[in-house]
């Protein structure tokens, strides 16, 4: 029976479940911080899964990341799993610009900034929600 | 026409090419510490490369995991295409351990650790070569 890891229940807002994964949003307005979760219990590697949840794991990432790509027009997309504090599979999808207080360095480890207000979510609810619905009717990379 | 990045050639040692990727290792001995370069001109995202190379790169991903796993025994694989400074798309495979210098934190933007000596290269050559053959001969979870 899977059940989210209680820490990334605290630290991020739950945006709605796709085909595979939960889609959960980091409670941190710094920058745009999505966190796909695999719905299975007991996976801590993407290899873990079988084949066919993999390819759905790459499908929904590549649609989230067009997705954040359209929303968010960033100098770069961070995609990672790391999991060495939350070994539940899970994966960061986080769209970095050169002015974020980061840049060139990756976030994990970083201070934690401000939560969202609730509008704000649901702003970010609707637009990535209607981009990734958008997305996953065709192909990874819309091919 | 594809060129490997010039701070990936001088960071890293080239273990060959597969289907998709060029296979790299990390010129730094604190870590098991491959990356794979999609050898495809001018892509800096996953989501960039067309659905087949997609496929493939997550194929040739999981593949590198489960030789990882198998020779390594980490306790968690961190797995990441970040590019904020090299935007060439890679990907990063390390075997974290939770008694190395950077655990639980992230490997990136820490110090640099010292470089293999010749036979230990031949030796990881080896080793991961044949469970990465081994691996691709069959589906990516091995089903």
């Amino acid at each position: 029976m899977f059940e989210l890891d209680r820490r990334l229940q605290e630290d991020c807002l739950d945006l709605g479940g796709l085909e595979l994964c939960r889609l959960l949003l980091m409670n941190d307005r710094t920058y745009p911080w999505f966190i796909l979760v695999p719905e299975r219990p007991g996976i801590t590697e993407i290899y873990h899964l079988p084949d066919r949840d993999q390819w759905q794991l790459l499908r929904e990432s590549s649609a989230l990341a067009r997705a954040m790509a359209m929303e968010f027009n960033p100098d770069k997309l961070n995609i990672a799993a790391i999991g060495n504090l939350v070994p539940q599979l899970h994966m960061h999808h986080i769209a970095r610009r050169s002015s974020d207080p980061a840049w060139p360095g990756v976030v994990w480890g970083g201070p934690r900034g401000a939560p969202y207000e609730c509008t704000e979510v649901e702003w970010i609810r609707v637009r990535i929600g209607d981009q990734l619905e958008r997305f996953l009717r065709t192909g990874p990379s819309g091919g």
